[in-house]
C-alpha cells in the first residue's frame, strides 16, 4: 500500500481522482487539499463514496502533504501547479501533474502558449510526458510526470500508430475534435452556462488551443522530424467525452491492410487502447466512465485520405485515470489495477 | 395570392412548412395531406398556429390537390416522392420537392445511393437544384425544383465562393459536419432513441452518405471538372442545426484579404448569407429557427489550410426555409417575404 | 404606431421584447439601452431580426428615453428596476416593469422577500398587476403595469377559474412547478453551469421561494379571503418552459362537469389560454415559443383530488409576451397583436 | 461464490445487473441469456467490462441456466416473466424477478392494471415485495422476491418512517414523481425519440400508472389499514434518476423534531438510505450510478404540509442494484458487497 494526496481535490479531475484511488487496491489516501479554509467531506461531492465514508478534504497544508504521501498528484488549473508540482518534486515525492505546467519541453513556447513565464525551467527536462502507450519506459523511473491533456490524449492514441510506422504525410494532419463541457473544469464562465451550451454546438479557439504544440511536440518525437497540425476543437453539450475525427493522407502505396494492422497491434500491446476495425466507429456511449480509448478508421481509396475516430472519458483516460495509470506503471503495479471501473 | 399545398404535412419539414407558409403576405394554404386516415387540425402538431386555426391535414387525394393548388410542396420521403412529384409536373403544377429524388441529375448515380431504380428518368433534366445562392437564374423559370439537402446546403455555401474563384486545392476538400436530430425526420428509429443519443455523439455513415453526391455534383458543375470530397457526418444531441467544419488549401498565393472578399462579397450580394469574418465562427444558436447561414473562416499561414465554418438551421435554410425561398423566387416575390422568422 | 423603449435590452427578457416588438404591427422601436457603455447592434443578440436589422443597443440615457418612447419596458433585475420605472412614471410614460417591484401591493412584503426597502412605496397603490385574464379592466387605464412573474403567471392561470367559481377548498393547494434555466435569467452563477444543470434535476427555494406571496396575493383577491399556497420550485435541465402540476381538493358535491365547464368556459373568453380537456395534457413543447397557456386536468373521485397542469413559455407568455400583451390591451390594440409567433 | 444468471441480459436492467455482478466478490455469471439467436459479447453493450473481456450472451436455454446457476435473475418485461420465473422457482432456484409479475398480492389486480390473467397465481402468496428497508427479515428466506419498481421505491422509502410511526394523516398523500427516460426500458417507442423528449418535460398516466397499487399495497400493509395515494408521474429529459416530491400533512402536534428524527433513525439504521435533514434536499446528480436513496424534507409550520423529497437512480436502487442488495440479504452476505459501486 502507498499513500496518495490529490491537491486540489475539489476540481472535477480532483474528484474523480478520489473516486479512483478510494477503491485502488494498493492505495490509501494520505491528504485531500484545496485552497479554501471549511473543511468539507469528501463524500458530499463524490457521493459514490457512500454516506459513512470520513475522507475529508482540507486546506491545503506542505508540511501535512509530505508526511503523508508517497505520491502527490497536482490537480491544479495550469500556472498555478508549476511551483507546487517543483516544491513535492524537490522533497524527493513522486510528482503527477494533471496540469499543462509540465507538459512542453521548451519554456518559451510555454509562456507563448499560457501567458506565464514558467518558474522552474529546471526541472522541464527531468519531466515526462505521461503517455503511457507512447512512454512507458520513461514513466517507469520518473518522478515527475506531467500527465497528458485531454484532446492530446485522444488525438495521439490515434496518430502514434500511423507516425510510427511511417504511413502517413506528415503534412497532412487535421484533427477536428469535439468535446464535453468537463474538459473546462469547474470554474464559473459564461461560456459554460446551461443557456449557452444546450442545444447548441460550435467551434473556439480555432488554430490557437493550448492543446496544439502539445501533440506537434509528441508527435515531432516520434516521427523525428518536424510535424505541424491543424487543431479545431468544439464544445459539445454533453458533459464527458471527447470524439476526435482525423484525417491524413496515407503515403503512396500503403495498403487498407497494412493501415488496420498498425492499429490492430497497438492495441493488442495496449491494455486501454481498443481497435473497433475498418469501417466501425465508436462513440462516447462506448467510453464515458471507463479508462478506454477506442478507435475506428475509415480509407477512402479515391483521394488516399484516411479517417480516424477516437473515443475518450476526458476526465478519465483524459486526466485522471491516466493519472492513475501513470503511477500504476512507476510503481510497478498492474496497469490495470483500480482501473476496471 | 398563390394557393400553396403540402404533401407530407405530418412529417417535420411538413410541420415547418405549415408554420411558414401559413405566415406567408402572399400565400394561402390549399391543402394538407397525409397517408393517413384520419384528420388532423394542423394546430395540435404546429401549436404556434394557434388555438383557433382551423387548417386541417386530410388523407392524401390528388385531384383535391390540383383544383387547390399553383405550388405543391413534396415533404414526402425519398423514393416516395419521385412518382407523386411527377404527377403534378405532369398536371402543370409547380412542384417543389423537399426531397432526394430529383437532385441527382444522373439516374445510375441516384440507384447507386438510394437502393431504387428512379420512375421518372425524363424529369432529371428539366429538374433544377433549388440552391438560391447558385441556380437563382434557373429557378426563377423553374416548374420543378429539388430543394436541396441539409447538409449539402450547409457544405455547398461555405465552398461556393472559393470554387467559384478558384482559389482553394480541388482535391483537398475534407468536411466535418454535426447535424441535429431532426435531421432524420419524424421515423422511429433505435437510432435516434432518446436514451441512444442524449449525453452521446458520434459519427455515422463515414464515407458513405447518401448527400455526399449531391455535394460533390454541384461543386463539379461551378468548377467544370470533377471535384471529389471527403464527407464525415456526425449526429449531435441537440434537435436543430448543422454545423460543418471545411478544411481546404489554398492554392498558392492566394492572400488572406483574397479569400474574405471572397465571402464577403457572396454574403453581401446574398439576402441569407452573413459572413461573420476571419477568425470569428458561427454557433447553432445563431441561426436556430431562422433561413440564415452563418459563415466564418480562419487560415493557417503555415499550412495554407483555410477553415470555414458554417451554421444553418437544418430544417430552415436546409429544407423548408429554402423551399420557400424558391417558391419566392420562382414567383417573383420578394426572396425574403415570409422568412424573416 | 406607437414608439417603445426598452431598459436593459441585452437581459432574456429584453431580447425577446426585441424580437416581438421588432415584428409588431403597430409599435416603432424608440432606444434600446443597457448599463454598458459600448454600442452593440441588436442583430448579434438577436439573430433572428436578420443580418441587415440596424437596431442599437446604447448606454441608457433617460433624456433620449423620454423624447423617444411612448411606452417604456422595464427589464432590469428586481430592486434595480423600481426607481427607473417611478422616474419613467413621473414623467407621464407608459411603464410596463417585468422585475418584481411594483407586484407586490404591501411594502413590508415587498422588503422581506426581496431583501430591499421598497424606494416608491408611493407608487404600489396605482400599480396594477398585468395579468390580463384576471385584471384586464384595469390594465386598459393603468399608467404603471406590473408584469406577472412566470411561476404566478402559470399558477394563476390554473388557479383563477376554480377560485373564481369557489369549486376547490381553499386550504388544499399545492403547486409542484417545474422550470426551465432561462428563468434565472442572463447571469453568471454555479447553480446553472452546464455541468450542474445538465442530466439534473432538482427543488430549489423549497417554501421560500419570492414567487409564493406574489401567487397568495391574487389568489386572495380574487377569493377575497385569505388564501395560502405550498409551492415548490423544480429546476429543468431545458432553456424554456414551466410546466405547473397543481393539487387541490374540491368542495363537496362539485361535479366533475362543473370542474371542466371552468376551465372550458375560462379558455373560451381568453385569447391565450387553451383548455385540453379532462384527460389531456400538455407538455412544455405544446407551448414554447408561444404566448399560449395549455391547461388540461384529471379528477380522483375516490380522494376528490382535482389535478391542474399548465404549461407556459416562461419567456413569453411567463414574461416578454405577456408584456406586450398588456401594451396591446393599454393601447387598445387587438389583444394577439404581434404574438402570433 | 455462488453461480448468478440473468434472463433478459440486454435491458437496461440486465446491463446493469452485468456491470454489478461482474464485480461482486462473492459472485461468478452463470449464463446470460436473451430471446435472439445472435451470440454477442457482453462488453459490446457494456464497455466498462473492459476489451479483453469474454462473457457472452447467448439464447435462452432453460436446462443451461439451470445448471449454471445458484441465484437467477428475471430481468423480461412484465406479463413475460412470470411464467419463466415461476419455472424457475419449481426447479428451487432463488428467483429475483425484476417485472412487475409477483409484486401485487392480488391476482385481480395484477390482470385490472398490466391487462394480463395471471398464470402462477399459487405463486402469489409466496413471493416477498424485496424491498429491503422494510421487508428485510422476509427477504432472508424468500425463494421468490419481486423487485420492486423504480417509482415505488423512491416513494415508499421517503413515506415508510411516516407511516410506520403514525405522524401523517393517511388520506393527505400526494406524490409528484418525476423519472428519467431509462425507467421506460429498452424499447423502440414514439414517446422516447429524442426529438420528443429533448427540452420538454411533461406528465403521463396521470393517475392511472400501474406502479400506484404497488405503492398503496405496501403502504396499506405497512399502516394496516387502506391507504390511496395520488400519483402523478412525469418524464424528465435526462437518462437516469427519480426524484419524487411528496406532500403530505402531519397530524395534530406533531413537532417538526419528531419527523426529523423519524427519518434520522431510519436512515441511521439502514445502509443505503442518506438523511439529508431538514431544508436541504437531493438532486439527482447526488444519487445516480449508486445505489442511495437521499432524502430530504421541508415543514410548513402555517399549513402542516410535509414535503418531502427522496432521490434515486432509477436502474440501480430502483432496479438492478436493489436486486443484488436482495440476493445479498438472501445468501447472507455483506448488503453493501458489490454496491460500493
Amino acid at each position: 500500500m502507498i499513500a496518495c494526496s490529490i491537491v486540489g481535490a475539489t476540481s472535477f479531475t480532483g474528484n474523480e481522482l478520489i473516486r479512483i484511488l478510494s477503491r485502488h487496491p494498493h492505495v490509501k489516501i494520505g491528504s485531500l487539499t484545496t485552497r479554501s479554509d471549511e473543511k468539507i467531506f469528501a463524500r458530499d461531492i463524490v457521493p459514490s463514496l457512500g454516506k459513512t465514508n470520513d475522507l475529508l478534504i482540507e486546506k491545503y497544508n506542505f508540511q501535512k502533504i509530505i508526511r503523508t504521501s508517497d505520491v502527490v498528484f497536482i490537480a491544479l488549473p495550469h500556472t498555478l501547479a508549476m511551483k507546487v508540482a517543483g516544491e513535492f518534486y524537490d522533497q524527493d515525492k513522486i510528482v503527477i501533474d494533471l496540469s499543462a505546467d509540465y507538459r512542453l519541453k521548451r519554456a518559451d513556447l510555454y509562456q507563448e502558449w499560457y501567458q506565464e513565464k514558467h518558474l522552474r525551467k529546471d526541472l522541464l527536462k527531468q519531466a515526462v510526458y505521461g503517455l503511457p502507450e507512447v512512454n512507458r519506459h520513461l514513466i517507469k523511473t520518473a518522478d515527475l510526470i506531467a500527465n497528458p491533456g485531454c484532446y492530446p490524449t485522444g488525438s495521439l492514441l490515434a496518430l502514434y500508430p500511423l507516425i510510427r510506422e511511417d504511413l502517413i504525410k506528415r503534412d497532412s494532419i487535421v484533427i477536428d475534435a469535439k468535446s464535453g463541457v468537463s474538459g473546462a473544469g469547474r470554474k464559473l464562465s459564461m461560456a459554460t452556462q446551461f443557456s449557452e451550451v444546450d442545444e447548441n454546438f460550435g467551434a473556439y479557439k480555432v488554430g490557437r488551443h493550448q492543446h496544439m504544440p502539445e501533440i506537434e511536440q509528441l508527435l515531432s518525437e516520434v516521427a523525428q522530424s518536424k510535424i505541424e497540425v491543424t487543431f479545431v476543437p468544439h464544445l459539445l453539450p454533453v458533459n464527458r467525452g471527447i470524439l476526435s475525427t482525423i484525417y491524413v493522407k496515407r503515403k503512396p502505396g500503403v495498403k487498407r491492410d497494412k493501415l488496420a494492422k498498425a492499429f490492430q497491434s497497438f492495441a493488442d500491446s495496449e491494455p486501454f487502447v481498443r481497435f473497433l476495425g475498418v469501417g466501425r466507429f465508436p462513440t462516447l456511449k462506448n467510453v464515458q466512465l471507463t479508462n478506454f480509448c477506442e478507435i475506428g478508421i475509415a480509407i477512402d481509396d479515391r483521394s488516399d485520405q484516411v479517417i480516424i475516430i477516437s473515443a475518450i472519458d476526458n476526465l478519465i483516460k483524459g486526466a485522471s485515470g491516466q493519472a492513475v495509470q501513470n503511477m500504476n506503471i512507476r510503481m510497478g503495479f498492474a496497469e490495470e489495477a483500480g482501473l476496471m471501473l
